[in-house]
């Protein structure tokens, strides 16, 4: 297949998700759940042929020698396809943000005004290895009423082809077309670019996967962009912090799942703290395997410490490694956490109002903890069913995004002849 | 003045209103509301000085040649300059967004979480001619806690330095600091490129302004954009319209102020409505010296028609002019309004509800009318009492927005030691 054909694919692909994402636009929630349904048994009845796919990336995979970690976000078994249909499932019973009338009022001339929640109309899926994103993001779309074009990474388009083959399949069952759901079958790069400037046909891109991924799709992309994900957050104990909230909040934040957006990467410690409660810290820090990458103060009184580097200050560790600051005041928290922060989720540990107001009217990120994990942060932990991803930036959603953000609002005016 | 020296002191300045706007983010509302005023009576008090620079603007002007329109929308005098002031008086009185708790509530584990809206930071306005939007946006941006970059149109320099200027001067003498307001004093296109991708200091562009002005920002800039204005609109006149309605509405629509964003620039008519009313069309066309530029069957029907190109569908008139389009049901309409609408504001007059309730639902647009003129799509008209522009866009803030779009919301979590 030659480039110039490819091209024309894309832009084709995105114009048939625009058409359908018209008349998904007016169906019935009922309508849009039975199509979910539908797809989650297809997707269980054929999870034989998704695993057979799925087993070819595998192959490529192996043959390419990707490490472990990898591996398993590749990996599909029965339990992971049961997990897509379940998912699929869940966001069939949550609540349809389409259609709702978020405000309503009435000029005095009588003209009547809502705002109404629809559907964005055509989202573009730009991710990586985990095919169950495919699943996913395409039910969370349908459930919103839009349609779907999705791109998914390389090593797996093997899984996310059949996957998608069995969507489309489900849906000829349904009132949706099977338009609605795209999947551009292309490891072209070009083919991801000529998504990232399809104004017209495409409503917003979300790119999901690792930071490399997002800055390619936020600075090179005119169409726009949902940022989601990279999170480098940090734990401030402070002065005043109580040492068995702090220790138990670094512990989880690090360690629960090191490889998560929301787990600490860095910790900042106030000096006065630290002078009282160093050797709990040290051991806390050997009972959990945490490795330590520190300013001087911090090498000078952690033992094993190593010195920290630019690069561990400015990037997520993504493991059990830690870097580890020491201040004698939270401005200077503050200040750290303006430079590295990537606006994800920053805490404060602290039994002082005082200094948690302040650190929570500066600090500038999607979520901010006193005295809790910075784990939390994440649709299902704060009750929203599902997330399609974390946004990391202010305009249109902040945070965790359900099945909201995949919405905008139409002033709907209506009148009986109104003019000014 | 060197490229290079300019470009250092955009960047400076975007650094000094991106520290400026943290605490800027902490004031109370009653402190940004005094500093609203203590700048709208030095307005008034400086308006000769402002003049004064008006009229060396006017003069650079007059001798660029420039058309009456351009001129009116330059010229400043004493009632326009106390309308700057009144303006910013007005905006102290409205509802300050920041602080609002938006949502509440406490996960079963006892973690309290709040969604919090926050100023958005920095906001970079980017601009043509009219003077007045550097006293608007300012006002705009520091009631609801953000700091501003200004970076206005060159035939209109000497005015905003002095405007800009005046309303430092008038921070002095308040708790905001005067860098939250920063000028770029250059007509180099260059000092506009730069705020283009300065995302680690502005968090927002706001293009006001024409069409080639907002692309050229939209398609360039790696900083989130707000994309408002160019309005494309149409007015439908369906089979089952009320003649005497759809008159109103469409000379309303039309002629009330042509050059203004929610003008009316193409008429789409059904054709059973034209067969029955077409004398009464032409008279009220005639009356008010509104030129049809038509399709076929509009240029064998009205008199003095001309044939319209694809630039009279594409483009916004701001005149008198009017594309006609004759279809014969609403599906054509509404196919028409997708291929040529801005997504701004979009009218349909009938009596009949299923068809009404199809253009509502198909028709893409930040403000969808049925039985009223697309002029009401405004702030003041709807009550917001002020407002930033109107946005074409769907993320983030659609049709006019008020101090609201300016803020973004941050997860507040407040715990007791909480971890997963």
């Amino acid at each position: 297949m030659t480039t110039v054909i490819e091209k024309t694919n894309v832009k084709e692909q995105a114009k048939l998700a625009q058409k359908a994402s018209k008349e998904l636009g007016l169906l019935s929630t009922e309508e849009k759940n039975a199509a979910l349904n539908t797809i989650a048994d297809h997707l269980e009845v054929r999870s034989n042929d998704i695993l057979t796919a799925n087993e070819a990336d595998l192959k490529n995979g192996r043959e390419a020698g990707y490490d472990a970690a990898y591996m398993d976000r590749l990996a599909l078994d029965q339990d992971r396809v049961k997990d897509f249909a379940e998912g699929l499932r869940q966001v069939a019973k949550l609540e349809d943000p389409a259609g709702e009338v978020t405000d309503e009022w009435t000029l005095d001339n009588g003209l009547n005004v809502q705002t109404v929640r629809v559907p964005l109309g055509v989202i573009g899926m730009i991710y990586e290895a985990r095919p169950n994103v495919t699943a996913d993001a395409t039910g969370l779309a349908l459930k919103s009423g839009n349609a779907i074009v999705l791109k998914g990474g390389s090593s797996a388009i093997n899984s996310n082809r059949k996957i998608v083959e069995v969507i489309k399949e489900a849906l000829e069952n349904t009132v949706i077309s099977s338009d609605a759901v795209q999947f551009i079958d292309s490891t072209d790069r070009s083919a991801t670019q000529e998504l990232f400037t399809m104004k017209e046909h495409i409503d917003v891109l979300i790119p999901r996967g690792g930071g490399k991924l997002i800055q390619a799709v936020v600075n090179n992309a005119t169409v726009p962009v949902l940022e989601t994900g990279v999170g480098n957050c940090h734990i401030y104990i402070d002065e005043h912090a109580d040492a068995k909230k702090a220790f138990a909040i670094l512990v989880n934040a690090k360690t629960d799942r090191p490889a998560v957006c929301n787990a600490a990467e860095t910790v900042i410690i106030h000096e006065a703290f630290l002078a009282k409660h160093k050797d709990e810290l040290i051991d806390i820090l050997n009972e959990n395997n945490i490795s330590v990458f520190g300013d001087q103060k911090a090498v000078e009184l952690i033992p094993n410490a190593e010195a920290a580097e630019e690069d561990h200050w400015a990037n997520e560790f993504l493991s059990l490694d830690i870097a580890m600051k020491i201040v004698s005041d939270v401005n200077e928290a503050i200040a750290h956490i303006d430079e590295y922060g990537t606006k994800h989720s920053e805490a404060i540990v602290t039994e002082d109002e005082k200094t948690a107001k302040r650190f929570k009217g500066l600090v500038d990120a999607a979520a901010i903890y006193q005295n809790a994990s910075t784990r939390f942060t994440d649709g299902s932990a704060l009750g929203f069913g599902a997330e399609i991803g974390i946004s990391t930036q202010k305009l249109h959603a902040r945070g965790p995004m359900g099945l909201p953000a995949l919405t905008t609002i139409k002033y709907v005016m209506t009148g009986d002849g109104q003019v000014r």
